[in-house]
C-alpha cells in the first residue's frame, strides 16, 4: 500500500481524499493543514490530522505527499520545503513561472521524486499539446476551455458594489469549435475563441444597470470577451450554481501529404477539483514507483512513463490494454 | 539527424517516408523490399532501395528501422530480426499475441532498443485507455473505430462472385457514442456500437441481390452488425472511394464521489496509413534516444515518456507546452 499524506485540505485535498479511497494500492494516512487541525473532520482513525508544521515528524510513515495548496503563494514555499523531505506531487499552474519553480523544488530533492504541475492544464492537456505536435508536426494546436466555473472572475464579479453572489462560466465558442474540427486552421482572437456566462445574486435595491455595465467593461476578466449577464434569485443560485464544473479540449489540425488529420481531447467534469485530485493521486503512484527506481529530482507528466500511472502492471497493461 | 530505414513500401511505408521528410530532425536513407529493388522509385539520390537480404550491410548507417510490414506473416519474422541489428519500430496490430511477439523481440534486443506496436491502435489509443483509467479508476472505457475504410472487409466483400470492386465503412452509431457521452454507462452488443456500410461496383449481369444477401449474411464480417450495401458505377467509386480515412474515438465515463466525469479522445483521419506512419516516425525518434542511454529491450508506448516523442528538448516543452 502507497500511503500518502495530503497537504491542505481544501477543495482540491477532499477531491485527493475521495481518490485515495477509489484507488486499491493507496492509504491515505495523514492530513496537514495550516488552520487549526481540530476543525478538520475526517472519520477514519487511522488517518493524522496535524499542523504543516509538524511535516518532519511523519518522515518515514508517509510514501507521498500530495500538496494541494494554491500556486500564488503556498506552493512556491511548500513545494521545496516537501519535496526535501518526501516524494511529493503538486498541482503547480501558473504556466510563465513553472520552469523556475521545477528548478527551486529539484535543487532540494537529491533522493525524492517531486512531480510537479499535474492535473489536467497543467497536466493532461499539457501532455496532449506535446502528443499531438508529434504525431503531426506539419499543424496547428488549440486549447478551449469549459464550458467550465471560474474562480478567479466569479470572486471578480462579487467584488462589485450590489453583487452578494455571483459565478461565471467560460464557454467555447462552437463556431470556433467546428471550424477547427473542419480543418479550416482559423487563428482567432479571445473575443473569437470564447465567451462569458455570469450568473448574479444582487443585494436587495442594487442598480442592476450598472452591475452589468462594471461586469462587461472590466478589463483583462471581461472587457475582451462577449459576456451575458444573468440575474437571478438566490434560491436558483444554491440549486444550480454550488457545483464546480470544467472541462475543455485540445485539438490539433494536422496534414500528412494532401490529406487532413485531426485529433482531439476533451473532457467535460461535473467537478474539476474532484477530477484533478484524482489525476494527482495517479501521479502519486509514479512518484512512489519512480523513488524505489532511484529516479530522483523533479520531473513532469513529460517524464513519466504511462505504465507508472496504471495500479495493474505493466505486463497485465500490455496484455489488456495494448 | 535522425538516420531512418524503411522496410516495407507499401501504403504504410509511404505515409513513414512523408513523415521523416516533415520532422526537421530525420534523414531517410534507406527503403528496404522483398520486391525487386528497381521496381521501386525515390527521387530523392541519398536513399537506397535494396533488398530485405541486404539489412545487415546497413548496420552503422541507419539509426532507426521503421518496419511497415504485416502483423500476419511479416513482423514475425522481421520484427527479432531487424532488432538484433537495429533499433526499431512496429506497428504490430494483432491485440491478443503481443505479449509472445514482444517476448521474441526483447529476446535479441539486448544492445538495441526496439518499441513495437505503435501507430493509433494499437498506440494512441492504448495510451489514452491506460491514462484514463488511472485517471478515473471508478469508471467504464469504450473504444468506437470509424468512420472508416476497413481494407479486410473490403477484401472480403471483393472475393464475391460479382463483385469487381468494394469498399466497406466501419461507422459508430451515433446514439451509443452520445449515450456514452451523456455518462449513461451502456453496455454494448456489437450491433448496438456500430453498423457497416459497402460500396460495390458489380459486374456486367451480375445478380445484385445475390450479392447484397452474401454479404449481409457473411458471418464473422457483416452478420452480426446492421449493414447497408450500395451499388455505385465504377467512375463514382474512384472518385469517392480510393482514399483510406479513418478514424475512431475512446471514451471513459467516470465517477469521482457523486459527480460524473467524461474523458474523450478522438481521431479524424483522411488517410489512415500517412498517419499511421506519422506516429511511428515520432516513436524512431524515441528509439533512438533510449538507446543512447542505454535503454534496450523490446519496449511498448507505456514505457516512453512523451519527451521522447517531441523535436524540442524537454526544457523547451516544459516552458512552452506545459
Amino acid at each position: 500500500m502507497i500511503r500518502v499524506g495530503i497537504v491542505g485540505y481544501g477543495n482540491v485535498g477532499r477531491g485527493v481524499a475521495l481518490a485515495v479511497e477509489a484507488n486499491p494500492d493507496m492509504v491515505l494516512r495523514a492530513v496537514l493543514t495550516r488552520r487549526d487541525p481540530g476543525s478538520i473532520k475526517i472519520t477514519d482513525s487511522d488517518v493524522s490530522v496535524l499542523s504543516i508544521d509538524s511535516a518532519a515528524s511523519l518522515v518515514g510513515e508517509i510514501d507521498v505527499m500530495i500538496l494541494c495548496g494554491g500556486s500564488a503563494t503556498d506552493l512556491p514555499v511548500q513545494g521545496p520545503y516537501f519535496a526535501s523531505m518526501f516524494n511529493t506531487v503538486d498541482s503547480y499552474d501558473t504556466h510563465a513561472k513553472i520552469p523556475g519553480y521545477m528548478a527551486s523544488v529539484d535543487a532540494v530533492a537529491s533522493k525524492t521524486t517531486a512531480i510537479i504541475s499535474t492535473g489536467w492544464d497543467p497536466g493532461l492537456f499539457s501532455m496532449m499539446r506535446v502528443l499531438f505536435e508529434a504525431s503531426l508536426p506539419d499543424g496547428m494546436s488549440y486549447t478551449f476551455w469549459g464550458k467550465g466555473f471560474s474562480q478567479g472572475h466569479s470572486d471578480a464579479v462579487r467584488r462589485i458594489d450590489g453583487v452578494k453572489y455571483a459565478a461565471q462560466y467560460t464557454i467555447p465558442i462552437d463556431s470556433a469549435v467546428n471550424a477547427v474540427r473542419n480543418g479550416e486552421k482559423p487563428v482567432f482572437t479571445a473575443r473569437q475563441k470564447m465567451k462569458r456566462e455570469c450568473f448574479v445574486v444582487s443585494e436587495p435595491g442594487a442598480d442592476k444597470v450598472m452591475i452589468e455595465k462594471s461586469i462587461k467593461e472590466m478589463p483583462h476578466y471581461f472587457a475582451d470577451y462577449d459576456t451575458t449577464v444573468n440575474f437571478i434569485d438566490e434560491e436558483e443560485f444554491d440549486l444550480s450554481h454550488s457545483k464546480m464544473p470544467h472541462g475543455g479540449m485540445v485539438l490539433r489540425s494536422g496534414n500528412t501529404g494532401d490529406n487532413d488529420q485531426i485529433m482531439e481531447f476533451l473532457l467535460k467534469l461535473d467537478s474539476n477539483p474532484e477530477f484533478t485530485g484524482s489525476i494527482m493521486a495517479a501521479y502519486a503512484r509514479a512518484a512512489f514507483r519512480m523513488s524505489q527506481e532511484g529516479l530522483f529530482g523533479a520531473k513532469t507528466v513529460y517524464d513519466v512513463p504511462l505504465s507508472y500511472l496504471a495500479s495493474k502492471d505493466r505486463l497485465e497493461l500490455i496484455k489488456d490494454l495494448l
